[in-house]
């Protein structure tokens, strides 16, 4: 009996948009250590499994993830399947490192399932493109959010600004800080923004606006996670929610 | 009868790893329209529908994605649930914009089920993170592939090069300028590369190396889909294959 631990992409949200190795790996898997956004949908795809709700809680995120890497190094060693799930992709945003890390020390197989992450799922639902020929060759995934303890330079916005298209993890928070850094860095105010909330779940909400309007617009989100798209690419076009289809008409209807 | 055109990511190459609403989408289609990279694996999830490739050929692109623009909307008009199949996402380098714009001129409704992109498959293969706390706060995903009759300037490397993590897709061909390109913008010649072809494939291979080695390692690359990774985040480990675990192995064997 060999333990591993499968880090795994759930998704963006919705239940369908993980992979088909995700949910194989879920259905197989004797323990599902998770996220705390990770839907109950998608942990229903792991109906043998004990449950292990990992989220990490404000205040306290380096000893949490300190104890989440124990633990599951602990569990694979007994010789348990560990399915590690991760909100989005484990590879964007994930903090997959400290976890791998930690499983190659401790002598763990291990294996990653990529998944969709937010800022993709986004565009999806939204009907536009991240790259488009002869608008944008270039697409930067950044947070401003910093380690605990690290310096808050803004040295992130540098590749958001030169980038063609921009997408900001965890920033709706500090929205004028975003506009301000991209601004310093040359971006214009009059720059297409969207920000989707929830993305890919029943409760996705998108506010459309420039990056001149992002503090207010950043004012209307609730509590959900949120994105933010900035270019040329992600403009919203004229169709009208009927032309756009099912997919996106719950996006077009906040 | 209504037709439609679902605009659906097929993944970066294994066929279980598009998500189970593109499984689905695919099961339920009538037509399959797919790109000449998406494998037959994939394609075989479609039994009912008929396959129609529309891979774009060198030296027509122009003719070819016209020719693919008029057919879907064509045949959604006469009520057919059209499957767009397209390799990795459909909203990163694939072409996406000119086709859906084409669907809402014509009212023909549509959705986008995104996809897991090869950039990211190609990290989790090698078990590293785009991102990394305190090493690396964005990750940028360029090409310097131009469209016919663009001005081909390197404006994509300031993205490239003011990112923590670059991901280059369509890249290997011209490596040494995308070596120059970044090291002009102060990239160092010792940041670490991988170059990852066919990423998830049985026949994925991995190179390894730094920047100043970029045109050599693209040399050794096969006919296949290749992304290069640069940046600290995407280092090798020390870790042995066996510690990897089956997913790496692969990777770790090229």
């Amino acid at each position: 009996m060999t333990g591993r631990v499968d880090f795994i992409g759930a998704g963006p949200g919705a239940a369908d948009l993980l992979t088909l190795r995700a949910a194989r790996l879920l259905a197989e898997a004797d323990i599902v250590a998770h996220d705390a956004l990770v839907s109950p949908e998608v942990l229903a795809l792991a109906p043998r499994a004990r449950l292990i709700a990992v989220g990490k809680r404000a205040n306290r995120p380096s000893t949490d993830q300190r104890f989440i890497t124990r633990l599951i190094v602990r569990l694979a060693r007994r010789g348990a399947r560990v399915a590690r799930l991760k909100g989005g992709d484990p590879g964007v945003f994930g903090r997959l490192t400290e976890e791998v890390d930690a499983c190659r020390a401790a002598g763990v197989a291990i294996g990653v399932t990529p998944g969709v992450t937010a800022g993709v799922a986004a565009a999806a639902g939204l009907g536009v493109s991240l790259t488009a020929r002869g608008v944008a060759r270039s697409v930067a995934f950044v947070t401003p959010r910093v380690a605990r303890g690290a310096a808050d330079c803004d040295h992130w916005a540098d590749a958001a600004a030169a980038a063609d298209t921009a997408v900001i993890y965890m920033g709706a928070g500090c929205a004028a800080e975003v506009r301000d850094a991209l601004t310093r860095r040359g971006a214009p105010l009059s720059r297409p923004v969207r920000i989707v909330e929830n993305a890919s779940s029943p409760t996705e909400r998108v506010l459309t606006g420039v990056l001149a309007d992002l503090p207010t617009l950043a004012e209307g989100l609730g509590d959900g996670p949120a994105v933010i798209l900035i270019g040329d690419a992600v403009a919203a076009h004229a169709a009208s929610p009927a032309q756009i289809g099912a997919d996106a008409e719950a996006a077009s209807a906040a």
